[in-house]
């Protein structure tokens, strides 16, 4: 993994301190089983190793705390690259805004670019960082392929992940929302309402983050004994029209939900105008919880109810994570990190029919 | 001005024609009656010439095309600077989107710079960009101080703005939109409407865009007869407060207005909600006309109707105008560019009171 494999250099230059101990590749081989070739294999993120193999040679350089040593011993280049899905959102907006503010704080400038999909699909892209350098790379919501990364690797520049799309290598450290929580906090808060006939707007399948929110609304229906309803649940991409063509699916129902968790507050939006086009009121007629409170869940009418997930602090941490290294930043072992989310309640809830207004 | 001046090289790198007769700075000079240095002092930007004098330096530089003449002979760094106001709106993804997508044409890559206000505050950008090097810079409604602006002209890199925000100077190419034909064509669209009681909320007082907006405005209710009521006008900063707090204020006359012309989409957003705090309905009962047709202005409910500004596009010119000089992307010898506005009609607007529904 670039930025976290020792390249022998022990200059700590972030000033944290280098154990002196260590343990090399050859001995995690020998421990391991295996040849030192493949250890390396495992370090760059190559794929021609099985995954038990994988997985037992990574957890060995775990417990060596192998991974954790590298202190950034490179000159700095002053830039570092933020590529992010589609810059067409305030969710882009937000992110760009915290590693800036990260990147300035060490005198790093940004350069974006959109990777347009799951996977950076901007050829040039990577060839330019290879002739201009950079000091780390920070995706958002996308990912390199495999032969992206092998680049990455070589040139040595530190990675890190905001908002995983899959599940990316156990050794490239990511930062993301407690999306799980979130989800069953925005459905709880129905259920709190009165709220029994609760529909989801679910966010796109590819990311984990939309599929942990999912998981928490079911599990705040289980606990609370509701059915869990498959008709409820309508597939979406976090973006505007399948948040309106999943509400309008929903309203059609015969026995339509009072109330809705959007999966992220585009999502939302959508809904809102579908429920206008019904007739019907947001909060007095059907109640909508959002996430990821960008500004244009403040900015709706009604103000939105929503799920905050701290994005400018989950870029800014990436930021740091590729500028000072894994070691200097993060608190633990961990190269998962979930920042708290929490409910921010606005106008758009209310409570259920039949139920008194709180 | 950097960018536009003659620097004896002739290396058409880009493809354009470089004429072959060319006058000289004394020659210039001579004609204007200064001396050398100051015609220099002109094309970079000091403060210290006579206005007069300025201008007729200018004129005589236009007269002989003297300006248009650059063509980059510069070897490239493939890295464009983006300053930019603030990154927390989606005028301002849409001027990135339009800058990258520019750029990745010519294989450069967009570095983003927050300005934090009307100038950029950020000390250490433009020591960065003196460091690295930069193929152009573009700035978006902020400005650079005297001082950025020598150390720019003095770096020889080519700088083009996006939407000025006050007068800048005559040799720095500006791309902006129809403003004032925008701003009449919203006033307009609200007159067929029947309504006469029509209410302006102004974005930022420093912007020339605003100033443009409100002067359309003017003239639309001139020419139909209707009288200009200061009453009516409330002042603003193209965010969502000023246009919730100045709709209250409007609503709060003893003779509201019946349609509202908002500076901007988010000012708009602000207004849809003082509107139903009001108990009132947009477009029912107040109609409402945006200024950008940014993606918020299609999410809102119902959708904004809106004077579409091509930011894109926008911030494409000013991005084609920095790597391929001036003389190879506008039309004319004009360093001034407008690209059209035009009307967007959504659900925010409806017949006056009393009027038959359209």
């Amino acid at each position: 993994m670039p930025g976290r494999r020792s390249s022998g250099a022990t200059t700590a230059t972030t000033g944290t301190a280098v154990p002196a101990a260590r343990v090399t590749i050859a001995e995690i081989a020998r421990e391991a089983g295996v040849s030192a070739p493949t250890v390396s294999k495992v370090l760059n993120g190559h794929d021609q190793v099985a995954p038990e193999t994988r997985a037992r040679v990574l957890e060995l350089l775990e417990q060596h705390n192998y991974l954790r040593r590298r202190a950034r011993p490179k000159k700095t280049i002053g830039l570092v690259d933020l590529v992010i899905r589609e810059v067409d959102s305030l969710w882009a907006c937000e992110v760009m805004q915290g590693v800036q503010s990260a990147a300035a704080e060490h005198g790093a400038e940004v350069v974006m670019t959109a990777a347009h999909g799951t996977t950076v699909d901007t050829r040039r892209w990577l060839d330019n960082v290879a002739t201009r350098g950079s000091d780390g790379i920070i995706l958002a919501v996308t990912d390199l392929t495999p032969a992206q990364r092998k680049q990455v690797d070589s040139l040595d520049i530190p990675l890190a992940v905001v908002d995983p799309v899959g599940s990316p290598d156990a050794a490239v450290p990511t930062v993301g929302a407690t999306n799980w929580q979130g989800g069953m906090a925005a459905t709880q808060h129905l259920i709190d309402l009165g709220h029994r006939r609760i529909g989801i707007l679910r966010g796109h399948e590819d990311a984990l983050c939309a599929r942990a929110r999912l998981d928490g609304y079911r599990a705040a229906l289980e606990r609370a004994g509701i059915e869990v309803d498959p008709a409820l649940q309508q597939p979406g991409d976090f973006y505007y029209t399948t948040g309106f063509s999943g509400m309008r699916e929903l309203l059609a129902l015969a026995d339509p939900p009072t109330a809705v968790f959007a999966s992220s507050d585009l999502m939302a939006l959508g809904a809102y105008e579908a429920i206008r086009q019904a007739g019907l009121r947001v909060a007095a007629d059907v109640s909508i919880v959002g996430f990821d409170d960008v500004p244009n869940a403040a900015w709706a009418s009604p103000p939105l109810t929503t799920v905050r997930q701290p994005l400018r602090e989950m870029a800014a941490l990436a930021a740091r994570i590729v500028l000072l290294g894994a070691d200097a930043v993060l608190p633990g072992p961990t190269l998962r990190m979930e920042l708290a989310t929490r409910l921010v309640v606005r106008e758009s809830t209310g409570a259920a029919p039949g139920m008194p207004a709180a």
